[in-house]
Formats: C-alpha cells, structure tokens, sequence
C-alpha cells in the first residue's frame, strides 16, 4: 500500500491537488470530482476528458525525462498539465487535432516547468507555480489561430477601446455567495459554485489555514472589484477572484510562516492581484487570449523574491563591465 | 542635524534626487519645486500631491518591510515611487479611487524594488534603475481600463498603421531651445522648459559630469529624432529626449567611468535609446500605454551588463542536461 | 596562412557560418553565396550589401569592445550582425538612413550577444543563440514605424481576427519539394529554394549529422503545418519550417549528443516549434512585425535548460524572505 501510494495514480492525483498547492490525493480527488461535476451540469466532458489526459501526459513526460522523482511524486510535474487539458478544450473545439495540441501541450508544460525548476528556482528560488500553465497556454491558443485545425470557440478579440468599463452594479446577496465560490472554481476554470463549494472541502481536507486563506482571497477580491467597478459579467462568472485566492493562499500560508505582518503583506498582494487581473485582461484582449493565472503568476514572482540582505543597486560604478574597465583599475 | 539627515524627511527627498541618479536632498527640493512649478503653470495640482503621496508612501513601505537600510537612507526606494505616483494622475482623472491606486501602486512599486534587487541586480549586477516604475505603471494603466471607478483621460489606443509619421519639420531656433529642456523635464512628465531648467540646476548641484552628460543626451536626441523625421508633435513635447537623457548619464557618468571609450559606447548607447523610443511608442500605442521610460530601462539593462571574462556560448554540448546525459557521461 | 584564418575576413565568415552552427569558414562563403543568388534572382542586391555589412559591423565592434577573443574567432557575434543586415532592407525601403540604422542595429546586436554571455548563459548555460538577431530586428523593426525618414514596405498590421486560416490544401510533389528547401532558405530570410539548395551543401560539408537533422526538421516541420492546415501561402514560402530546421538541428546534434532519447526530445521540440510559429504570427500580426527566429529561440531556450538535480520549487516555504522572516529564524 505504500509503495502503492508512490505509484503513478497516487502521482497523478497529487498533480491535481497542487493545484491549489495540496499535496494530499484525496483532496486531488475531490478536485476532479469538482471538474467532473462541472462537466456534467453543462453537458461538455471533454474539459474533463482533457484535465486527464493532461494530468497523465504531463506526469508520464516528467517520468520518461527522468526529473527529479520527489518532485513527480509530490505531484509537481502534474499540475500545470491538468490546467492545460482543461484549458484547451474550454476555449478550442473538440477534434482529433486537438487532443494531439493537448498532449504536445502537456507534455511541453513539463518541459517548461524543469526549466524554470533550473533558472527562475535555481537562483533566485522563484517558484513555478502556474507559470508553466499560462505561457503554454497562451502559446498555444495564439497558435490555435493561426491552424486551419483548431477552432477558437469563444474569444473575440477586441481593442482596449472597446472593452467595457463596468457600471455601478451591486450583486444580490445570492450573487455575492455565487461569485464567492466561483472565484474558487474558476482556478480550474470552472464558472461553477458547486465546483467551487466542493474544491474548497478538498482544500479543507488538507490544510485548515489554505481553507481560510482561499475564503478571505475571495472576499477580498469581490470586493476590490464591486468596488472599482470592474466588468459586472466577468466579476460574477468569478473570474476577478480567482487569482487572488491563489495569491492570499501562496503569499498568505503556503510560501510565507504567517504571521500578522505576513498577513499585512498577503492583503496588499491579493490586492494587486486585482489591479492586475483589471491590467492583463486589458492587455491580452487585443491579442484574443485569456488571462489564466497570470495575474497571480506575476504578482507570486514579485512578491516572493525580496529577500534580506540583497539591496538594490546604487547609483554608482558597476563593477568589471566590458567597455568601462578603467572604473575597475585605477592605475592604468 | 546629521541624525535629522538619516531622518525621513531626507530619505524622501534624496528619493526624488534619485531620479537622476544624484544621491542629493537639496537636489531633490529642487526637482520638487520643478514638478510644483508646471502643476503651477498648468492649474493641475493632482501631478504634485500625487509626486508626494508617491514618494512618502514607497519609501515608508521600504520601511515597513525593513529593507536594506542603507538604500533607504540613500533614496533608492523613493524614486519610482514619486514617479508612479505623478503618472498616474498625469493619465486617470482624480477621484478617491485614483488615490487608493496610487498609494497601492507607490508600495507596490517598492516590492518591484526589492524583487529586481534580489534577482537581476544579486546575479548580474543590473540595476534596476527605473524599471519598477515602468512595469508597475503599465499594469496600472491598463488596469485602469477595466475599472470604471478609474477614467482614463487622454490616452487613444492606435493601431502601428494608425501611426503618424513625421514629415520633414525643422522646428525654429526658440523651438530647439524649449525641446532641449522639456527633453530633461519629461523624465518627471512635464512638458514644461522652465521646469527643465530648474532640474539641470538641480543636477549641476550635485554633479558637473552628471550636468554635462544630461546636455549632451538631449542634444543628440533632439538631432537624431529630427533627423529620422519621428513625428514632430511628439518631439516638440520632449517625448524623444527624456530617455536619451536618461541613457547619457546612466552609461557616461553613473554605471560607468568616464573615458573616450565609454562616451563612444555612450553615444550608441543614446542613439539606440532614440531608436528604442520609436519602437516602445509604436509597440505600446495599440494597448493605449505611454512608454514611460521603458525605453532607457532597456537600453541601460542591455548596454551594462556585458563583463569581461563572460562569452557567449559556443554552438557546443550543453553540460548535465536532463536529456543529453550521455554528453557529460561517455561509458554509459 | 594559419595565423591569417585567424585574421578578420575569417571571423567574418565563421560568423555567417555560424548562423547554421557551423564554424567553418567554407560553410559561411557558400552561405553568402546562397544570399547573393537570392539577390540576383530577385534583382534586389540590398539584401547582400546589408549583409556583409552587418556581418562586418558586428565583428567589428566585438573587437572594438574588446569580447572575448576566442568568441570573436569562432564568429559567434557576426551571426547575429548578418541576419540584421539582411533583414532590415528585406522590409525596410534602402535609403541613407536604412543604412546607418543598419550599422547601428548590427552594433547593437553585439552588445545585446555580449549582454546575453553575461545573463541567461553565465546563470544557466542558455546559448543566446539567434535572441540577440530577434531583440534587436524586432526594435529596429517597430522603431521604423515612427521614423518617417524610414519605410516599411510591405508589411500590414492586422488583428486577431482577420488572421487567415488555412484552408485544406494539398501541396503538389513538385511544391513541397520547393517548400523544403525554402524552408532551409528562410532562416537567412531567402524564400528561395535554390538558395536553400546552397545552404544544405554548406551545411553537409561543415557536419554530415547537423545536414541529416537539417533535413529531417524540414520534413517534420511541413508535414506538421500541411496537417493542422497553417496558412497555405505562408507554407509555401518556407515560414513554418526555418525556425523548425534551427531547432531540429539545435536540440538533435548541436547543444545534446545525439542519442535515441535525445531524437525523441528533438521530434518533440520540432513540433512545439511549429506550434509557436503559429503562435508568433498571430502575436506580431497586430504588431506588423513578423517573428524571424523567435519561435526557435524560444524552443531552444525551454528545452535546453532543463538539468539534472534541478527540481521545482515545492510548495513549502521559501528561505530569507524579507517579510516572512519568522520562517527561518523560529525563536523570536
């Protein structure tokens, strides 16, 4: 049984647990429950399908390289596949060329995630997190434009000119607890609240301070949000909560001993996390192309790498450079 | 009297020295007075509150998080603050949203500090110079779109076929003049000669190279963009100098120590900074962005980093890959 | 004769050499050869004259910055110099302007190689590669838009959604015997298939295995974008398969020692890389740029940085973080 629980099933359902950064099977389990219900109350499996096919390519990929194998049982290498499986078939028509992008596409996120494992990690201890996710996604989806192949369903492509500014809409109290827990689901890309209610016992399961600090992301964010007036339809399919849960979660217990000043630190992050959810949506309109979880990405890699004792650089002579060698050698 | 140097009055004011790189009080009272001076003359005072707010609120954040102490001391976490906090009411309407950005966006554009310190600045000696005004305020622009409690006022995304060429415009001799100081006046936004002459004064004071290489940035700026005919509106706004200016004092004085090869390396360095601000205009107008100062920040990150004794990697093996482990391991 | 091949006219021709890998000085002349048949048969000689000119620039400057020396022999910073040369007149209209850009361009890209020695290759053995060649001609390229003194001849900014997908169409045997060989011709931006008979040759005398993986990625790269229906015309012209071959070649021979594992890694490399041709073309198109190398670079930089005992972050705590300082030191 506990060779058992090193085995690839228990790798793959650890991928799916670290999502939400859980290395705990079962509540990976519960978050496929979670994608599966979603798929049964809209009537499309094929974004389930794809979370398995990802989650399995992805780890499968991690194993054939022969990465780091703490890190593949850790589920490490499995996360950003499941994303990806989910991703392409929500905004690509299903077709045999697709399942041939998801598993390229999966198996690429594997690739990307032992680089930034080698740079971004190596030197300055960066996580990946989602990383992997967002630029495989993004690349992929600008590709899917340009394949006769591969359909775009949804996106259309707008100027920043055109984008809607919200009005002053007050949610009803039943939408405020709707998008409440949409703002969960929509990590895995779900605009459902029962996904989201069921993600968070997974979450729960695993870990009692990540469940508080995933339901204040997600107040905080609704909030920010109705309050500056962002676009009234996309804050209530919870896609302007999403990655300030993961942001208040990573910044808040995950990556950081909490602590009131920790705690100080996470709210300023989830609220940038907001701005910048506002920032990329704007920025990637034109391109055609969702935001992922980009805005929690960036925000994670700015706020996790500032670290005692490393300074910024003054205003002075920097030192050993190709063409100023004098500054290096006074006595020429 | 020294320990009310140490005080926050003079980290605050050292900030805003610290935009051109003088390490300077009275320098900064001085830049101050300039931003004063063209909110005088335009009627707007939202620019100079803004430039306060900015600056208090980046360099009390550094030290919240207890930053490097010295840097504090020396203003390096005050400079892309005060920045932050004039660009921002320079783009989006006042309104108490507008504030709270700011004051989010100034401790934000610490956090960004503190990030480039401990990455590009630990391993390759890049500072971070202006950097996290520039990403900062790009997020908070396009964030503002999507907010309707945020106006922005001026900005008209273009698409690059949209874009104004220049004809063949030689501006008058009282023109050359106004654009040689707004040139050096932009590098706080303000299309305002007289403020740029009180900021030359201001450099003087703290550096006579540091003056001289402010000068001679914008002259060749202003040849170089008349020359290549970029558009004549933009250039008689100082919007093709301020980076140059930037670049001339970055490369020929701060970073690097004088010597005719290192004015030589600096005139390139300055002409590609003209060069790179074509680029950044044309690149950034479909997103309805300014290009702040992005195009000196890039100039200075590429121009300072080479090392001696650093070569490029020969089209050979790479070592210890995951994959091509037979390269490091000939008897398998 | 021996200390002559160390002399410039033979880091000249290594360096065009070198943009196949080669260093082989034969190899670069066959490789000028291929530009100026290209030339003859267009009728266009700008393309060769800023070839050499960029070539011979961008050595020199190396050696006027003083790099180092045994890069400089090898002609690894003239590769980068003679694809600016030839790009730049490919879409700008000649002009005396043209070619003082295309000198100052060639400059820059040497210091962007030097720049790229001394960050991503010393950090983590990336080869800078053909980056510094995208960087620059992507800048120079966007900065022509806002210069009247310079003309874009052809290219025209389009959005998102006005990208043509391929219909289904078949190429004829004796068209996809053409668009193999322009698939070679195209990393020196040359949609001519003579041309790219020339550069196989060079290529095949220089290294019989970098010919075969050449070859291969031409295949590869064709059979991927006829299946996912890319745009017929743009196939036609060999713009889905140049990046592909570089990668091919890159990933199979040049930076990993050829073996079984490494082939797969390579096919799948030479896939994703289709993929992101794709994806550039719609990312640039509303930029009116178009990707030259990127989508090798790209790939290159993903697959070859994976290393052995270089994990992901886990999602643990991270060490000495400014804020989260409790982490590491328990005892208050």
């Amino acid at each position: 049984m506990n060779e058992n629980r090193q085995g690839f099933l228990f790798q793959c359902l650890r991928g799916a647990g670290q999502v939400f950064f859980m290395e705990n099977a079962l509540t990976g389990l519960l978050f496929l429950v979670a994608i599966a219900y979603a798929s049964f109350a809209g009537g499309d499996w094929a974004t389930t399908i794809g979370a398995l096919v990802g989650l399995v390519v992805a780890t499968l990929t991690a194993r054939l390289l022969e990465c780091d194998e703490a890190s593949i049982t850790s589920g490490l290498f499995g996360f950003n596949g499941i994303l990806i499986g989910i991703a392409m078939p929500t905004f690509i028509t299903a077709s045999p060329e697709l399942w041939f992008y998801v598993i390229v596409g999966a198996a690429m996120s594997t690739v990307v995630t032992a680089a930034m494992g080698a740079t971004i990690t190596k030197s300055w201890g960066i996580p990946g997190s989602t990383g992997p996710f967002v630029l495989t996604g993004w690349l992929l989806m600008a590709g899917a434009y340009a394949f006769g192949a591969l359909d775009i369903a949804s996106e259309q492509p707008k100027l920043v000119s055109d984008y809607v500014q919200g009005a002053e809409v007050i949610p009803s109290s039943v939408e405020l607890v709707q998008i409440f827990f949409r703002n969960i689901g929509q990590v895995f890309l779900l605009g459902n609240e029962i996904s989201g209610v069921i993600i968070l016992v997974g979450i729960l399961i695993a870990s009692r301070p990540a469940g508080i600090a995933a339901v204040l992301g997600s107040l905080i964010a609704m909030i920010a949000a109705i309050v500056l007036r962002a676009d009234p339809s996309s804050v209530s399919q919870g896609l302007f909560g999403f990655s300030a849960v993961l942001t208040a979660m990573a910044i808040g217990v995950v990556f950081l001993k909490t602590s009131p000043k920790v705690i100080a630190y996470a709210l300023l992050a989830t609220i940038v996390t907001v701005f910048l959810q506002g920032a990329y949506d704007v920025l990637m309109s034109p391109l055609g192309l969702p935001s992922f979880t980009a805005p929690y990405v960036l925000t994670l890699y700015l706020f996790i790498v500032p670290k005692k004792l490393l300074a910024p650089h003054p205003h002075k002579r920097v030192r050993e450079h190709l063409v100023g060698k004098a500054a290096d050698a006074p006595t020429k």
